[in-house]
């Protein structure tokens, strides 16, 4: 059971590295907000939290106007100060059960699992699933091995959340994810460093609702 | 104004890399905190927060007989996770005005300063301050310049709030500090990784006492 209802389609992570630096970030939020995505989330690894409250705090005005919901990775603390939609978790943060303990019911929040033990232990907490990575990535150097299509078409059928799919995920091989049963996408490069991210966000648009038509 | 007295006197900051494993940092906390550690800090910056939440679990039950509290450095959400006695930030960290927000009035708030334009800045939230580096120190490599014993004391002297000293402090050099305002000093290197952990603490504290009375 889902608390919180979340449009999953186009589901941006911003790369600190990728956008250069704040004023890059917060640029590429804004289009991808007016170009389609429907979800933005910070994640920076190895920023001090001065930074991530201050990156946090210029998201969250760039995307409010889009009601586009801006989701904070794994620090939970960054997202109560600065009232953020939701927090994202992996399997090495915050349990699942302490970070709702710690947002309340009224937040997002998404964990991310990689495979079937980590699936069967996802606890009712949860609003969404982050599976992945779905193919091979550059863009997070400890991630598991790839799951491909197929495995991950087996966990979307076992998880019980709508799920996002997440890992070297671009235009041209976003459609099997969706006939495999993933409500949305998440991508990084494919918009983050693009030389035109609000044309790279729209050809995305364009083509994540073709492949949810003919589902 | 200080909300919540605490006893500085013995500071402990465990070091992971010292302590070697998990095991040995809680170890080297039950030993401090049975012969005279005031108060001890949780403090792994390499750390992912599941293992943060592991360490501060036990940590805080192995303090609690002894009546030592627990500080949590940087990380406000395992904090709140655990529901720990106190939070110490730094310049970098989540503002202190946010720390204290997020923890209530109830729970130990620390900063961290290092020169007169951050101690003029320091706000009301805060209960003491961590002043330092005082001396040349191994275990933190992003530490600014240490400040010596003539600017310390000029720092407490201007400091409104009570004062920790940090940075390089052993049993041979903490009586200066003391001389020079400082309500405690904390430790890393004089007690994490000694062969007797027990008896460095109790050795420091016999000194702590004696420079305490010299005032």
């Amino acid at each position: 059971m889902s608390y919180n209802p979340i449009d999953l389609s186009l589901y941006l992570v911003l790369d600190p590295d990728l956008c250069r630096d704040l004023e890059g970030m917060v640029r590429t939020a804004r289009l991808a907000a007016e170009n389609g995505a429907t979800v933005v989330q910070l994640r920076a690894p190895g920023w001090k939290r001065r930074q991530w409250l201050e990156a946090a705090r210029e998201l969250k005005a760039v995307l409010a106007p889009f009601g586009v919901p801006l989701i904070i990775n794994d620090h939970v603390d960054v997202a109560l100060a600065i009232d953020a939609d939701g927090v994202h978790v992996g399997q090495d943060d915050l349990p699942a059960t302490e970070a709702r303990r710690l947002i309340g019911p009224d937040k997002v929040l998404g964990l991310s699992v990689s495979n079937a033990a980590e699936l069967a232990a996802v606890p009712q907490d949860v609003d969404y699933l982050g599976i992945g990575p779905v193919y091979a990535t550059g863009t997070k150097p400890d991630a598991a091995a790839a799951t491909g299509v197929s495995l991950f078409g087996h966990l979307v059928a076992a998880a019980r959340l709508p799920v996002v799919a997440i890992g070297g995920i671009n235009g041209g091989n976003c459609a099997p994810l969706f006939a495999a049963g993933a409500q949305g996408v998440a991508v990084v490069s494919a918009i983050c460093g693009q030389c035109d991210p609000a044309r790279a966000t729209a050809e995305l648009r364009t083509r994540i609702g073709s492949a949810k038509q003919r589902r």
